[in-house]
Protein backbone atom coordinates (compact mmCIF):
# COMPACT_ATOMS: atom_id res chain seq x y z
CA UNK A 1 0.00 0.00 0.00
CA UNK A 2 1.23 3.64 -0.36
CA UNK A 3 0.57 5.77 2.14
CA UNK A 4 -2.89 6.97 2.87
CA UNK A 5 -3.51 9.65 0.42
CA UNK A 6 -3.30 7.24 -2.46
CA UNK A 7 -5.69 5.00 -3.36
CA UNK A 8 -5.93 1.10 -2.54
CA UNK A 9 -5.33 -0.39 -5.66
CA UNK A 10 -7.18 -4.03 -6.55
CA UNK A 11 -7.42 -6.40 -8.72
CA UNK A 12 -10.50 -9.00 -9.34
CA UNK A 13 -10.67 -12.40 -10.38
CA UNK A 14 -13.90 -14.21 -11.05
CA UNK A 15 -17.22 -13.46 -13.07
CA UNK A 16 -19.72 -14.51 -10.64
CA UNK A 17 -21.91 -13.25 -7.96
CA UNK A 18 -19.60 -12.43 -5.45
CA UNK A 19 -17.07 -10.74 -8.10
CA UNK A 20 -20.39 -8.77 -9.50
CA UNK A 21 -20.93 -7.55 -6.04
CA UNK A 22 -17.39 -6.78 -5.13
CA UNK A 23 -17.27 -4.95 -8.10
CA UNK A 24 -20.62 -2.92 -7.57
CA UNK A 25 -18.99 -1.45 -4.27
CA UNK A 26 -15.40 -0.65 -4.95
CA UNK A 27 -15.95 0.65 -8.68
CA UNK A 28 -17.48 4.36 -7.63
CA UNK A 29 -15.10 4.58 -4.49
CA UNK A 30 -13.36 7.24 -4.43
CA UNK A 31 -10.63 5.24 -1.84
CA UNK A 32 -10.29 2.32 -3.88
CA UNK A 33 -9.24 2.04 -8.04
CA UNK A 34 -10.05 -1.63 -9.69
CA UNK A 35 -6.97 -1.81 -11.91
CA UNK A 36 -8.14 -5.43 -13.82
CA UNK A 37 -10.71 -7.53 -13.67
CA UNK A 38 -9.71 -11.49 -14.51
CA UNK A 39 -12.08 -14.45 -15.69
CA UNK A 40 -11.23 -17.27 -17.72
CA UNK A 41 -14.23 -17.09 -19.68
CA UNK A 42 -16.15 -13.86 -20.98
CA UNK A 43 -18.11 -11.57 -18.59
CA UNK A 44 -21.73 -11.94 -18.73
CA UNK A 45 -23.38 -8.55 -19.48
CA UNK A 46 -23.61 -7.36 -15.93
CA UNK A 47 -20.05 -6.55 -15.96
CA UNK A 48 -20.75 -4.06 -19.09
CA UNK A 49 -21.18 -0.86 -16.50
CA UNK A 50 -17.79 -0.70 -15.29
CA UNK A 51 -15.21 0.81 -17.64
CA UNK A 52 -12.03 -1.92 -16.27
CA UNK A 53 -9.49 -3.61 -18.26
CA UNK A 54 -11.03 -6.91 -18.19
CA UNK A 55 -8.73 -10.05 -19.07
CA UNK A 56 -9.42 -13.47 -19.23
CA UNK A 57 -5.82 -15.19 -18.85
CA UNK A 58 -4.01 -14.55 -15.31
CA UNK A 59 -0.94 -14.62 -16.80
CA UNK A 60 -1.71 -10.42 -17.37
CA UNK A 61 -2.95 -9.47 -13.68
CA UNK A 62 -0.19 -6.74 -12.50
CA UNK A 63 0.68 -6.46 -9.42
CA UNK A 64 -1.69 -4.19 -7.18
CA UNK A 65 -2.57 -3.23 -3.44
CA UNK A 66 -4.70 -6.65 -3.32
CA UNK A 67 -5.25 -9.11 -5.30
CA UNK A 68 -9.07 -10.70 -4.76
CA UNK A 69 -9.99 -14.16 -5.80
CA UNK A 70 -13.56 -14.52 -5.85
CA UNK A 71 -13.59 -17.41 -7.76
CA UNK A 72 -15.05 -21.35 -6.71
CA UNK A 73 -13.65 -22.79 -3.69
CA UNK A 74 -12.10 -25.70 -5.91
CA UNK A 75 -9.89 -22.78 -8.21
CA UNK A 76 -8.89 -20.90 -6.12
CA UNK A 77 -5.35 -22.39 -5.25
CA UNK A 78 -4.70 -23.34 -8.97
CA UNK A 79 -5.32 -19.64 -9.38
CA UNK A 80 -3.28 -18.25 -6.55
CA UNK A 81 -0.38 -20.37 -7.98
CA UNK A 82 -0.90 -18.99 -11.58
CA UNK A 83 -0.60 -15.70 -10.46
CA UNK A 84 2.52 -14.19 -12.69
CA UNK A 85 3.65 -12.37 -9.57
CA UNK A 86 4.89 -13.09 -6.29
CA UNK A 87 5.36 -11.02 -2.27
CA UNK A 88 2.03 -8.94 -2.69
CA UNK A 89 -1.48 -9.43 -0.71
CA UNK A 90 -3.54 -11.98 -2.46
CA UNK A 91 -6.93 -12.71 -0.47
CA UNK A 92 -9.79 -15.17 -1.37
CA UNK A 93 -13.70 -14.62 -0.17
CA UNK A 94 -14.89 -18.37 0.63
CA UNK A 95 -16.48 -19.25 3.92
CA UNK A 96 -15.20 -22.43 3.39
CA UNK A 97 -11.72 -22.41 2.57
CA UNK A 98 -8.66 -22.19 4.83
CA UNK A 99 -6.16 -19.17 4.51
CA UNK A 100 -3.28 -21.87 3.88
CA UNK A 101 -4.90 -23.02 -0.02
CA UNK A 102 -3.91 -19.87 -0.86
CA UNK A 103 -0.15 -20.12 -2.94
CA UNK A 104 2.36 -19.40 -0.48
CA UNK A 105 4.87 -17.03 -3.20
CA UNK A 106 2.45 -14.11 -2.06
CA UNK A 107 1.18 -12.55 1.28
CA UNK A 108 -2.05 -14.40 2.04
CA UNK A 109 -5.58 -13.33 3.21
CA UNK A 110 -9.39 -13.45 3.30
CA UNK A 111 -11.86 -11.23 2.46
CA UNK A 112 -15.52 -13.01 2.84
CA UNK A 113 -18.90 -10.91 2.94
CA UNK A 114 -21.34 -12.93 4.48
CA UNK A 115 -23.87 -12.90 2.57
CA UNK A 116 -26.13 -14.80 0.16
CA UNK A 117 -25.99 -13.35 -3.05
CA UNK A 118 -27.71 -13.51 -6.30
CA UNK A 119 -26.95 -11.18 -9.28
CA UNK A 120 -29.93 -9.60 -9.71
CA UNK A 121 -31.13 -8.43 -6.11
CA UNK A 122 -29.46 -5.45 -5.57
CA UNK A 123 -27.92 -5.85 -1.83
CA UNK A 124 -27.44 -2.73 0.62
CA UNK A 125 -23.51 -3.89 1.52
CA UNK A 126 -23.52 -1.43 4.87
CA UNK A 127 -25.62 -3.86 6.25
CA UNK A 128 -23.07 -6.88 4.81
CA UNK A 129 -19.99 -8.18 7.73
CA UNK A 130 -17.53 -8.73 6.34
CA UNK A 131 -14.82 -11.13 7.89
CA UNK A 132 -11.06 -10.58 7.65
CA UNK A 133 -8.42 -12.27 8.22
CA UNK A 134 -4.48 -11.88 7.64
CA UNK A 135 -1.06 -13.50 8.12
CA UNK A 136 0.46 -9.99 9.59
CA UNK A 137 -0.96 -7.11 10.77
CA UNK A 138 -0.29 -4.88 8.45
CA UNK A 139 -2.26 -6.51 5.82
CA UNK A 140 -5.14 -7.20 7.96
CA UNK A 141 -5.25 -3.39 8.79
CA UNK A 142 -5.05 -2.77 4.50
CA UNK A 143 -8.02 -5.53 4.69
CA UNK A 144 -9.59 -3.50 7.78
CA UNK A 145 -9.31 0.00 5.37
CA UNK A 146 -10.72 -2.05 2.14
CA UNK A 147 -13.50 -3.54 4.35
CA UNK A 148 -14.47 -0.29 5.99
CA UNK A 149 -15.19 1.44 2.93
CA UNK A 150 -17.50 -1.07 2.20
CA UNK A 151 -19.59 -1.83 5.14
CA UNK A 152 -20.00 -0.87 9.21
CA UNK A 153 -19.76 -4.35 10.14
CA UNK A 154 -15.89 -5.78 10.06
CA UNK A 155 -15.28 -8.75 11.84
CA UNK A 156 -11.71 -10.11 12.53
CA UNK A 157 -12.18 -14.08 12.22
CA UNK A 158 -9.68 -17.29 11.77
CA UNK A 159 -10.00 -19.80 9.71
CA UNK A 160 -11.74 -22.57 11.35
CA UNK A 161 -14.66 -19.83 12.76
CA UNK A 162 -14.89 -18.64 9.22
CA UNK A 163 -15.92 -22.25 8.63
CA UNK A 164 -18.25 -22.50 11.71
CA UNK A 165 -19.84 -19.14 10.61
CA UNK A 166 -20.34 -20.81 7.12
CA UNK A 167 -22.19 -24.03 8.67
CA UNK A 168 -24.27 -21.84 10.50
CA UNK A 169 -25.40 -19.33 7.75
CA UNK A 170 -26.15 -22.98 5.85
CA UNK A 171 -28.38 -24.29 8.37
CA UNK A 172 -29.59 -20.60 9.28
CA UNK A 173 -30.38 -19.90 5.67
CA UNK A 174 -30.22 -22.50 2.79
CA UNK A 175 -31.98 -25.05 5.07
CA UNK A 176 -34.81 -22.78 6.46
CA UNK A 177 -35.56 -21.90 3.12
CA UNK A 178 -35.49 -25.26 1.63
CA UNK A 179 -38.21 -26.35 4.53
CA UNK A 180 -40.20 -23.28 3.39
CA UNK A 181 -40.30 -24.60 -0.33
CA UNK A 182 -41.28 -27.89 1.28
CA UNK A 183 -44.13 -26.02 3.34
CA UNK A 184 -45.63 -24.40 0.21
CA UNK A 185 -45.49 -27.78 -1.63
CA UNK A 186 -47.34 -29.73 0.72
CA UNK A 187 -49.91 -26.99 0.56
CA UNK A 188 -50.13 -26.89 -3.33
CA UNK A 189 -50.38 -30.22 -3.53
CA UNK A 190 -53.48 -30.09 -1.44
CA UNK A 191 -54.73 -27.27 -2.61
CA UNK A 192 -54.59 -25.52 0.62
CA UNK A 193 -53.75 -22.13 -0.01
CA UNK A 194 -50.32 -21.15 1.52
CA UNK A 195 -51.06 -17.63 2.15
CA UNK A 196 -52.21 -18.86 4.99
CA UNK A 197 -49.42 -19.29 6.75
CA UNK A 198 -47.92 -16.28 5.51
CA UNK A 199 -48.86 -14.52 8.80
CA UNK A 200 -47.24 -17.31 11.02
CA UNK A 201 -44.13 -16.60 8.60
CA UNK A 202 -43.69 -13.27 9.84
CA UNK A 203 -44.31 -13.94 13.16
CA UNK A 204 -42.27 -16.62 12.90
CA UNK A 205 -39.37 -14.57 12.00
CA UNK A 206 -39.97 -11.61 14.26
CA UNK A 207 -40.17 -14.03 17.67
CA UNK A 208 -36.61 -15.17 16.32
CA UNK A 209 -35.43 -11.59 16.14
CA UNK A 210 -36.45 -11.14 19.90
CA UNK A 211 -35.92 -14.05 21.75
CA UNK A 212 -33.53 -16.81 22.18
CA UNK A 213 -34.65 -19.78 19.94
CA UNK A 214 -34.22 -22.65 22.06
CA UNK A 215 -36.81 -21.00 24.79
CA UNK A 216 -39.11 -19.66 22.26
CA UNK A 217 -39.06 -23.56 20.76
CA UNK A 218 -42.74 -24.78 20.36
CA UNK A 219 -44.76 -27.60 18.63
CA UNK A 220 -45.30 -30.93 18.85
CA UNK A 221 -41.63 -32.12 19.80
CA UNK A 222 -41.03 -29.75 21.95
CA UNK A 223 -43.99 -31.13 24.08
CA UNK A 224 -43.22 -34.76 23.80
CA UNK A 225 -46.57 -35.21 21.86
CA UNK A 226 -45.95 -38.67 20.23
CA UNK A 227 -49.43 -39.13 19.20
CA UNK A 228 -49.33 -35.73 17.01
CA UNK A 229 -45.62 -36.61 15.79
CA UNK A 230 -47.11 -40.06 14.45
CA UNK A 231 -50.23 -38.56 12.92
CA UNK A 232 -48.08 -36.04 11.14
CA UNK A 233 -45.64 -38.86 10.12
CA UNK A 234 -48.28 -40.99 8.76
CA UNK A 235 -48.99 -38.31 6.41
CA UNK A 236 -45.49 -38.06 4.71
CA UNK A 237 -42.58 -40.09 3.11
CA UNK A 238 -39.60 -40.12 1.69
CA UNK A 239 -37.49 -36.89 2.01
CA UNK A 240 -40.09 -35.35 4.16
CA UNK A 241 -40.68 -37.94 6.29
CA UNK A 242 -36.78 -38.00 6.54
CA UNK A 243 -36.08 -34.32 7.57
CA UNK A 244 -39.68 -34.37 10.09
CA UNK A 245 -38.24 -37.40 11.62
CA UNK A 246 -34.55 -36.34 12.23
CA UNK A 247 -35.42 -32.77 13.16
CA UNK A 248 -37.97 -33.73 15.86
CA UNK A 249 -35.59 -36.59 16.98
CA UNK A 250 -33.19 -33.12 17.43
CA UNK A 251 -36.17 -31.34 19.75
CA UNK A 252 -36.87 -34.34 21.46
CA UNK A 253 -33.57 -34.36 23.32
CA UNK A 254 -32.52 -31.15 23.13
CA UNK A 255 -35.37 -31.08 25.95
CA UNK A 256 -34.63 -34.13 27.60
CA UNK A 257 -37.67 -37.01 26.08
CA UNK A 258 -36.63 -39.62 24.57
CA UNK A 259 -36.26 -39.82 20.66
CA UNK A 260 -38.57 -41.16 18.50
CA UNK B 1 -77.73 -18.33 17.41
CA UNK B 2 -80.92 -15.86 18.39
CA UNK B 3 -80.70 -14.06 15.29
CA UNK B 4 -78.51 -11.26 14.54
CA UNK B 5 -79.42 -8.69 16.73
CA UNK B 6 -78.86 -10.92 20.17
CA UNK B 7 -75.10 -11.40 21.43
CA UNK B 8 -73.40 -14.78 20.24
CA UNK B 9 -72.89 -16.99 23.62
CA UNK B 10 -69.81 -19.28 24.27
CA UNK B 11 -68.68 -20.85 26.78
CA UNK B 12 -64.63 -21.92 26.81
CA UNK B 13 -63.41 -25.26 28.38
CA UNK B 14 -59.56 -24.74 28.79
CA UNK B 15 -56.79 -22.67 30.73
CA UNK B 16 -54.21 -22.78 27.92
CA UNK B 17 -52.99 -20.38 25.46
CA UNK B 18 -55.46 -21.41 22.63
CA UNK B 19 -58.15 -20.45 25.64
CA UNK B 20 -56.25 -17.37 26.95
CA UNK B 21 -56.02 -15.86 23.84
CA UNK B 22 -59.61 -16.29 22.81
CA UNK B 23 -60.73 -14.70 25.95
CA UNK B 24 -58.48 -11.89 25.21
CA UNK B 25 -60.38 -11.40 21.47
CA UNK B 26 -63.73 -12.48 22.96
CA UNK B 27 -63.77 -10.65 26.59
CA UNK B 28 -64.60 -7.71 25.14
CA UNK B 29 -66.26 -8.01 22.05
CA UNK B 30 -69.78 -6.33 22.48
CA UNK B 31 -71.15 -8.93 19.71
CA UNK B 32 -69.82 -12.03 22.12
CA UNK B 33 -70.57 -13.23 25.38
CA UNK B 34 -68.46 -15.62 27.48
CA UNK B 35 -70.43 -17.10 29.99
CA UNK B 36 -68.35 -19.30 31.21
CA UNK B 37 -64.84 -20.35 31.42
CA UNK B 38 -63.97 -24.32 32.54
CA UNK B 39 -60.17 -25.67 33.32
CA UNK B 40 -60.15 -28.93 35.17
CA UNK B 41 -57.41 -27.36 37.56
CA UNK B 42 -56.97 -23.89 39.02
CA UNK B 43 -57.13 -21.07 36.40
CA UNK B 44 -53.17 -19.14 36.19
CA UNK B 45 -52.97 -15.68 37.00
CA UNK B 46 -53.55 -14.30 33.54
CA UNK B 47 -56.96 -14.95 33.67
CA UNK B 48 -57.67 -12.97 36.61
CA UNK B 49 -58.90 -10.10 34.06
CA UNK B 50 -61.82 -11.60 33.24
CA UNK B 51 -64.55 -11.27 35.25
CA UNK B 52 -66.60 -14.37 34.01
CA UNK B 53 -67.92 -17.49 35.33
CA UNK B 54 -65.18 -19.73 36.32
CA UNK B 55 -65.91 -23.53 36.93
CA UNK B 56 -63.59 -26.46 37.09
CA UNK B 57 -66.25 -29.40 36.63
CA UNK B 58 -67.61 -29.72 33.23
CA UNK B 59 -71.14 -31.45 34.24
CA UNK B 60 -71.67 -27.84 35.75
CA UNK B 61 -71.18 -25.97 31.87
CA UNK B 62 -74.19 -24.36 30.74
CA UNK B 63 -76.14 -24.53 26.99
CA UNK B 64 -74.68 -21.91 25.03
CA UNK B 65 -74.40 -21.06 20.89
CA UNK B 66 -71.37 -22.49 20.89
CA UNK B 67 -69.13 -24.50 22.73
CA UNK B 68 -65.38 -24.21 22.54
CA UNK B 69 -62.81 -27.26 23.53
CA UNK B 70 -59.41 -25.26 23.78
CA UNK B 71 -57.72 -28.37 25.35
CA UNK B 72 -54.72 -31.00 24.33
CA UNK B 73 -55.44 -33.02 21.69
CA UNK B 74 -55.81 -36.26 23.65
CA UNK B 75 -58.49 -35.06 25.93
CA UNK B 76 -60.71 -33.57 23.49
CA UNK B 77 -62.80 -36.74 22.78
CA UNK B 78 -63.60 -37.13 26.40
CA UNK B 79 -63.91 -33.26 27.57
CA UNK B 80 -67.26 -33.28 24.81
CA UNK B 81 -68.46 -36.99 26.31
CA UNK B 82 -68.67 -35.36 29.21
CA UNK B 83 -70.74 -32.61 28.35
CA UNK B 84 -74.21 -32.09 30.15
CA UNK B 85 -76.37 -30.91 27.10
CA UNK B 86 -76.66 -32.51 23.63
CA UNK B 87 -77.64 -31.01 20.12
CA UNK B 88 -75.38 -27.61 20.85
CA UNK B 89 -72.88 -26.50 18.89
CA UNK B 90 -69.48 -27.82 20.04
CA UNK B 91 -66.09 -26.98 18.46
CA UNK B 92 -62.69 -27.80 19.02
CA UNK B 93 -59.41 -25.57 18.48
CA UNK B 94 -56.68 -28.34 17.01
CA UNK B 95 -54.95 -28.21 14.45
CA UNK B 96 -54.02 -31.79 13.79
CA UNK B 97 -57.95 -33.32 15.17
CA UNK B 98 -60.42 -34.45 13.01
CA UNK B 99 -64.01 -33.02 13.61
CA UNK B 100 -65.21 -36.80 14.02
CA UNK B 101 -63.35 -37.06 17.48
CA UNK B 102 -66.32 -35.19 19.21
CA UNK B 103 -68.13 -36.45 20.82
CA UNK B 104 -72.19 -37.35 18.25
CA UNK B 105 -74.63 -35.91 21.20
CA UNK B 106 -73.64 -32.40 19.97
CA UNK B 107 -73.20 -30.53 16.79
CA UNK B 108 -69.48 -30.36 15.41
CA UNK B 109 -67.35 -28.05 14.32
CA UNK B 110 -63.68 -26.39 14.48
CA UNK B 111 -62.09 -23.39 15.10
CA UNK B 112 -59.08 -23.53 14.55
CA UNK B 113 -56.91 -20.48 14.80
CA UNK B 114 -53.15 -20.65 13.08
CA UNK B 115 -50.25 -19.17 15.26
CA UNK B 116 -48.20 -20.14 17.41
CA UNK B 117 -49.20 -18.58 21.04
CA UNK B 118 -47.09 -17.69 24.12
CA UNK B 119 -49.05 -16.23 26.57
CA UNK B 120 -47.18 -13.53 27.66
CA UNK B 121 -46.41 -12.36 23.77
CA UNK B 122 -49.82 -10.12 22.55
CA UNK B 123 -51.02 -11.17 19.21
CA UNK B 124 -52.47 -9.08 16.70
CA UNK B 125 -55.68 -11.19 15.90
CA UNK B 126 -56.68 -9.08 13.22
CA UNK B 127 -53.30 -10.98 11.17
CA UNK B 128 -54.14 -14.59 12.56
CA UNK B 129 -56.17 -16.84 10.57
CA UNK B 130 -58.98 -18.66 11.61
CA UNK B 131 -59.64 -21.98 9.63
CA UNK B 132 -63.64 -23.11 10.59
CA UNK B 133 -65.19 -26.32 9.68
CA UNK B 134 -68.64 -27.46 10.26
CA UNK B 135 -70.90 -30.41 9.71
CA UNK B 136 -74.10 -28.48 8.39
CA UNK B 137 -74.09 -24.97 6.81
CA UNK B 138 -76.24 -22.65 9.68
CA UNK B 139 -73.09 -24.01 12.00
CA UNK B 140 -70.58 -23.11 9.53
CA UNK B 141 -71.72 -19.70 9.36
CA UNK B 142 -72.19 -19.41 13.07
CA UNK B 143 -68.86 -19.98 13.36
CA UNK B 144 -67.75 -17.44 10.25
CA UNK B 145 -69.65 -14.70 12.42
CA UNK B 146 -67.63 -15.70 15.21
CA UNK B 147 -64.66 -15.74 13.68
CA UNK B 148 -65.06 -12.27 11.57
CA UNK B 149 -65.78 -10.67 14.86
CA UNK B 150 -62.21 -11.72 15.51
CA UNK B 151 -60.25 -11.35 12.27
CA UNK B 152 -60.25 -10.39 8.71
CA UNK B 153 -58.86 -13.86 7.75
CA UNK B 154 -61.43 -16.74 7.83
CA UNK B 155 -60.84 -19.81 5.59
CA UNK B 156 -62.99 -22.94 5.46
CA UNK B 157 -60.99 -25.75 5.69
CA UNK B 158 -61.74 -29.33 5.87
CA UNK B 159 -59.95 -32.13 8.04
CA UNK B 160 -57.65 -33.65 6.17
CA UNK B 161 -56.54 -30.08 4.52
CA UNK B 162 -56.01 -28.88 8.36
CA UNK B 163 -53.63 -31.77 8.96
CA UNK B 164 -52.00 -30.86 5.97
CA UNK B 165 -51.77 -27.12 7.09
CA UNK B 166 -50.86 -28.41 10.59
CA UNK B 167 -47.55 -30.41 9.42
CA UNK B 168 -46.98 -27.35 7.34
CA UNK B 169 -46.44 -24.67 9.91
CA UNK B 170 -44.69 -27.44 12.03
CA UNK B 171 -42.05 -27.51 9.33
CA UNK B 172 -42.04 -23.67 8.60
CA UNK B 173 -42.48 -22.26 12.27
CA UNK B 174 -41.51 -25.10 14.99
CA UNK B 175 -38.53 -26.25 12.75
CA UNK B 176 -36.78 -23.12 11.54
CA UNK B 177 -36.66 -21.95 15.21
CA UNK B 178 -34.61 -25.10 16.03
CA UNK B 179 -32.28 -24.93 12.82
CA UNK B 180 -31.82 -21.48 14.02
CA UNK B 181 -31.31 -22.51 17.62
CA UNK B 182 -28.76 -24.86 16.66
CA UNK B 183 -26.98 -22.37 14.28
CA UNK B 184 -26.23 -20.31 17.45
CA UNK B 185 -25.37 -22.95 19.94
CA UNK B 186 -22.35 -23.74 17.20
CA UNK B 187 -21.16 -20.48 16.95
CA UNK B 188 -21.28 -19.87 20.91
CA UNK B 189 -19.63 -22.73 20.88
CA UNK B 190 -17.10 -21.75 19.05
CA UNK B 191 -16.88 -17.82 20.37
CA UNK B 192 -18.01 -16.90 17.23
CA UNK B 193 -20.50 -13.84 17.70
CA UNK B 194 -24.10 -15.02 16.47
CA UNK B 195 -24.51 -10.89 15.39
CA UNK B 196 -22.62 -11.57 11.96
CA UNK B 197 -25.38 -13.49 11.37
CA UNK B 198 -28.16 -11.45 11.86
CA UNK B 199 -28.26 -9.27 8.37
CA UNK B 200 -28.09 -12.83 6.89
CA UNK B 201 -31.33 -13.98 9.05
CA UNK B 202 -33.03 -10.39 7.90
CA UNK B 203 -31.77 -11.38 4.08
CA UNK B 204 -33.75 -15.19 4.22
CA UNK B 205 -36.68 -13.87 5.51
CA UNK B 206 -37.06 -11.08 3.46
CA UNK B 207 -36.31 -12.72 0.37
CA UNK B 208 -38.84 -15.90 1.23
CA UNK B 209 -41.06 -13.21 1.39
CA UNK B 210 -40.67 -12.14 -2.16
CA UNK B 211 -39.71 -15.45 -4.14
CA UNK B 212 -40.35 -18.71 -4.71
CA UNK B 213 -38.27 -20.01 -1.98
CA UNK B 214 -37.22 -23.30 -4.31
CA UNK B 215 -36.00 -21.08 -7.23
CA UNK B 216 -34.44 -18.86 -4.49
CA UNK B 217 -32.26 -21.86 -2.99
CA UNK B 218 -28.48 -21.33 -2.46
CA UNK B 219 -25.85 -22.88 -0.85
CA UNK B 220 -23.34 -26.23 -1.17
CA UNK B 221 -26.38 -28.70 -1.71
CA UNK B 222 -27.91 -26.38 -4.81
CA UNK B 223 -25.16 -26.13 -6.62
CA UNK B 224 -23.69 -29.95 -5.56
CA UNK B 225 -20.33 -28.87 -4.15
CA UNK B 226 -19.59 -32.12 -2.57
CA UNK B 227 -16.60 -30.71 -1.25
CA UNK B 228 -18.06 -28.14 1.15
CA UNK B 229 -20.87 -30.70 2.14
CA UNK B 230 -17.79 -33.26 3.15
CA UNK B 231 -15.94 -30.66 4.97
CA UNK B 232 -19.02 -29.29 6.88
CA UNK B 233 -20.21 -32.79 7.77
CA UNK B 234 -16.47 -33.55 9.19
CA UNK B 235 -17.34 -31.03 11.55
CA UNK B 236 -20.41 -31.89 12.93
CA UNK B 237 -21.51 -34.40 14.80
CA UNK B 238 -24.80 -36.51 16.58
CA UNK B 239 -28.00 -35.01 15.53
CA UNK B 240 -26.67 -31.83 14.05
CA UNK B 241 -24.79 -34.31 11.56
CA UNK B 242 -28.10 -36.00 10.90
CA UNK B 243 -29.97 -32.87 10.26
CA UNK B 244 -27.27 -31.74 7.67
CA UNK B 245 -27.25 -34.55 5.95
CA UNK B 246 -30.76 -35.24 5.75
CA UNK B 247 -31.95 -31.51 4.69
CA UNK B 248 -28.35 -31.82 2.18
CA UNK B 249 -29.58 -35.22 0.49
CA UNK B 250 -33.32 -33.62 -0.30
CA UNK B 251 -31.66 -30.63 -1.59
CA UNK B 252 -29.85 -32.57 -3.83
CA UNK B 253 -32.63 -34.93 -4.53
CA UNK B 254 -34.70 -32.06 -5.72
CA UNK B 255 -32.40 -30.22 -8.26
CA UNK B 256 -31.42 -33.75 -9.96
CA UNK B 257 -28.34 -34.51 -7.99
CA UNK B 258 -27.58 -37.53 -6.27
CA UNK B 259 -27.70 -38.22 -2.83
CA UNK B 260 -24.84 -38.22 -0.63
Amino acid sequence: MKGNSQKLSLSIVGGGNVAFHLMNIFYNNDKIEVKQLCNRSCFTSHFEQFAVEKITNVSLLKPVDICIIAVKDSAISEVSEKLPFSGNLVVHTSGNTDIDVLSGKNRKGVFYPLQSFSKDIPVDFQEVPICIEAQDLADLEVLRILAESATSKVYEINSFQRKILHISAVMMNNFTNHLIGISKEICEENKVPFEILKPLLSETFEKIQKTEPFEAQTGPARRNDRQTIENHLALLSGNRKEIYKTITNSILETYGSKKL
